[in-house]
């Protein structure tokens, strides 16, 4: 499986935003420049509002829980897993199998910060982290053959074997919709009737896609 | 299914390193008195080398992204999940299955240090979150019913079905083994060959355990 969390809500804080107090303040609390921190809800909760999508940006923490789910995942230490992010200024970051991710979260913030600035993150001369800009389109057109994505009000779906060898996408914000256009790349699917969490739908397809002999 | 994270490593600053100058300072920092505030791995390292067990303490979250998967699965949003977190302090936690965690680790922080000083959560009038002292063995006693604990080592087990009545207990701690005495209460079975981390444990057991028509 290749795992897109795509239009994820990460991104260092945005220029509009640079002058706000609690934006400074914030940065200056840890000794950044407050153009090399990340946008965070839960912290710059007042100046988003100033912002086009406010109410959905910023939310590191949903790509986090789903990365840490993914690279833990059984399927994964197996080598069946290929796990990508691609966020809302289409950049792509492609991760290792092999890399340890910071399970708390102001950590993982700091990671996120380490590949934004400095374009990926390396380790003994081997890049565990990359980062490129690229869209959600030329993605896919890369990684070729069958793509779901999974949304709310897709297609009823349940063949769960037949994500195995294909590119699954799930949205990395908290509401709303894709922002990236894929026109007919991808097939639109729902794996339940209700709206689930990213992580969620996430757990689903790791514990569901891959054949049970897996686990025991 | 009653899911207990038990001898999760979730509890108050204790006394022996509220005078410690890291734990004094964080604690400023929010403006909060030192044993008020959580202990927390991250913050509170070096001071953390001088208690017992200090390599594993201090890790709400663990406990944070468990619960996280669980009250937002869709057994839990059909009424057939029951959601537990037992500290190694002995303190229980019951979560009413529709309370809400912030999704933010900070503020959900914040919300164990009101639970762990105030002893529950409330909202008109209704208990959210409810705290009691009791070991893990009497909650097991209390629930009744067959009991299922997972660990590395325990027994191969595949036959999640089974799981769907009974209490199913994930270690809340990053590593080592459960410190609870459960005696012969419960069947230590592993869900596969490897080391887990708690949230994939949860995640497997949701997404497996519950009948593939809950989903489409």
């Amino acid at each position: 499986v290749h795992l897109i969390i795509a239009d994820a809500e990460i991104e260092l804080i945005p220029d509009e935003l640079l002058k706000f107090p609690a934006v400074r303040a914030t940065a200056r609390r840890r000794g950044k420049k407050p153009s090399e921190c990340l946008l965070d809800s839960s912290l710059h909760y007042s100046a988003l509002r100033h912002l086009k999508d406010g109410g959905r940006r910023g939310r590191a923490d949903i790509t986090h829980f789903c990365l840490l789910l993914a690279l833990d995942s059984i399927a994964n230490r197996k080598g069946m897993l290929h796990t990508f992010v691609h966020t809302r200024n289409d950049l792509v970051m492609e991760f290792s199998p092999d890399v340890r991710l910071p399970k708390n979260y102001n950590r993982f913030a700091g990671l996120m910060e380490d590949v934004l600035v400095n374009g990926g993150v390396w380790s003994e001369g081997r890049q565990l982290i990359s980062l490129k800009k690229e869209s959600l389109k030329s993605l896919l057109e890369r990684l070729g053959g069958r793509a779901y994505l999974l949304e709310e009000d897709g297609k009823q779906f349940s063949s769960f074997a037949s994500l195995r060898d294909a590119t699954v996408i799930i949205g990395g914000f908290p509401h709303g919709s894709f922002i990236s256009d894929v026109g007919n790349m991808c097939r639109r699917i729902s794996i339940s009737g209700e709206k689930l969490m990213a992580w969620s739908a996430v757990s689903i397809v790791l514990a569901r896609a891959f054949p049970a002999k897996l686990y025991f």
